[in-house]
């Protein structure tokens, strides 16, 4: 068994604001990320599918059918997007990253099994830093 | 002579736009980064400054000051913001890198004098991380 | 479930000397390590938590939280400090990472319920890189 | 429990050729990788060991110990090398990625017992970065 | 006046050996890097242009027109390579990191002024680093 | 020309104290790296050197050379070590990075001439991280 992570870029904005809180509780919550303006980060993402490596061919899955899958559904919808007004179907209704990672796994298990005809691997982590500080990791329970 | 580099981090959000062009033109100039909704980065800012080392201390410059200097004039003002919305005055009017470095370095050179009694190092240089792969670094004619 | 991994920084020194052994074992099990004088490092410190994300907010956990715990537990008592000398209560009779990782998870742990009052994290993990070569996760059997 | 991991480093090339295949499928299936001239890589292996600390030393283990064993079997044997046609016995006969991080766990494993007479720790985890956006952990099913 | 870094990234291979000296010089010279099977690297490679600011654009060159510059002329030619065998006109007849960023530059050089039509930016400086730990800047005498 | 830029490590405590200043004076100019008990890093040191390129070798400098120069007179006499107890030769009397690399570039330059017999590059630049937010440029005046 061999994970593969892969790594990936996007630049994108975003606005933390709950529609179930006051506008009180919305500043006192997010601070500074509640400006109405948005802010924006150069978020990094790295994809983990992991399997057994294929005899004849020494690989785990097809690195060129995961790079079509990501930037398909996941950069070009959104880099240089502003998430919550132009990505909610993946960010959320409140685009924080714990959201938003949540979100890209829900987006690339929906097409995986498409994506990988014949061997299929598991789509075993989606990481997102949204900082070099600040770093999520979607949890699978197993 | 030494040159001591300090690196800084803020986030915030830019949508370029030149008011100069046509809607056409932005959009084949800009690309991406002209979608009127905005996205962003995590900037990284390093900024350099000069001079002899004092005997009696070591140091080439109060490094606390220069906190204070950054913290209050860029910081402050560019972190967690629309960077063409809300500080035009350091952003310039298109708010790409390039304006953006400027605009630092011209904040930062106005209040320098003050910021540093008695021992004024020289602003050596301001360099700005859009993302990994793009730098830009603010160049003086000496 | 989403984890939440922030990093912090602070720069310590230490001695590696254990009091069970004689002077020419000490000398020869941690060789330079061993100096009387000590050494330091400018330590790299990552917590992990994880945890539901609250559909009101968005969040994993209060990050304003996390980072009063870990000031107050931790940075102000490591940071500019002899580790041996001056927090053994952290860092164990002999300051190896190995006893530093396994401290600061210790102290985190001890005051972590009443630093998240409502909604308590889990505390997943403590990583300390002692140089970008040697890093030490804190492991917990479940 | 503690993890210890150390990073090392080697430049090596390879060629990713399999004999199962065509020609015509294997220019297919590995692109730009099946130039017969080969490419090469800067490579970082981090090694991971875990076990419990030794209250009298303080330590998880002789890291002395793990840089000999890397280097004699690892490093000296990969570094500088083309990996198909000088280390085929690590490397497999493509040498992938993922066949070489499970080639190089197999070495260190098949001389791991007799490396740490006395505490022997257990050998956690091999990760390989081909290039900074291309990593492989070698998976141990438990 | 602005100096814009790009970074790009490329895998390659090459041997070290002189034409000029006997098998034995060879050996003691290069040492392991003259080993006949050749070893590789995974180079990332920084072109810095500088110029004024276009105050309609607020961008000191076009970014699109340097990537395809660079594309073209470098990454096609050099990524997945054999740098002495493949690429001699880039890489010199000794493909040592010296020679190539020198060649690296000399290739740019020679195309940059029919790449940026109009406004043309200095090709103002290219880094080339082999590993982490070695880096080489062609320098410009002034 | 060509720069080569090698990087180094060393890891050494030590403590900010001037014997100019009153023990008031000290506390406040330096606040916590005036702890007695001294703190510690993990430096980084970049050893640039310059010169043509040789075309019999492709190499601008021999770097087991400039290895066996900077192991000798630097890494072996700072790393793990109090730097004001052990080494005020290299530090000064007081170990700020501002002197310390000042110092470092000292040393090699003295013993640079015996260290390249025949060609002789140019000692270019030292550069020191003491940690990755503060770094030190050691700056001749030409």
């Amino acid at each position: 068994m061999i994970r593969l992570t892969r790594r990936y870029r996007f630049s994108a904005s975003h606005r933390l604001h709950s529609p179930a809180l006051s506008g009180r509780d919305n500043a006192e919550l997010y601070g500074r990320c509640n400006n109405p303006h948005g802010h924006g980060h150069s978020y990094v993402l790295d994809v983990s599918l992991s399997g057994p490596v294929d005899e004849s061919t020494g690989r785990v899955a097809d690195l060129a059918a995961l790079d079509r899958l990501v930037e398909t559904r996941i950069l070009s919808r959104l880099g240089h997007r502003d998430l919550a007004a132009e990505a909610p179907d993946i960010a959320g209704s409140i685009p924080t990253s714990e959201n938003l990672a949540a979100g890209i796994r829900a987006s690339l298990q929906a097409h995986w099994h498409e994506s990988f005809p014949g061997r299929e691997p598991r789509l075993d982590r989606v990481r997102l830093y949204e900082t070099p500080r600040n770093v999520f990791d979607e949890l699978v329970l197993r």
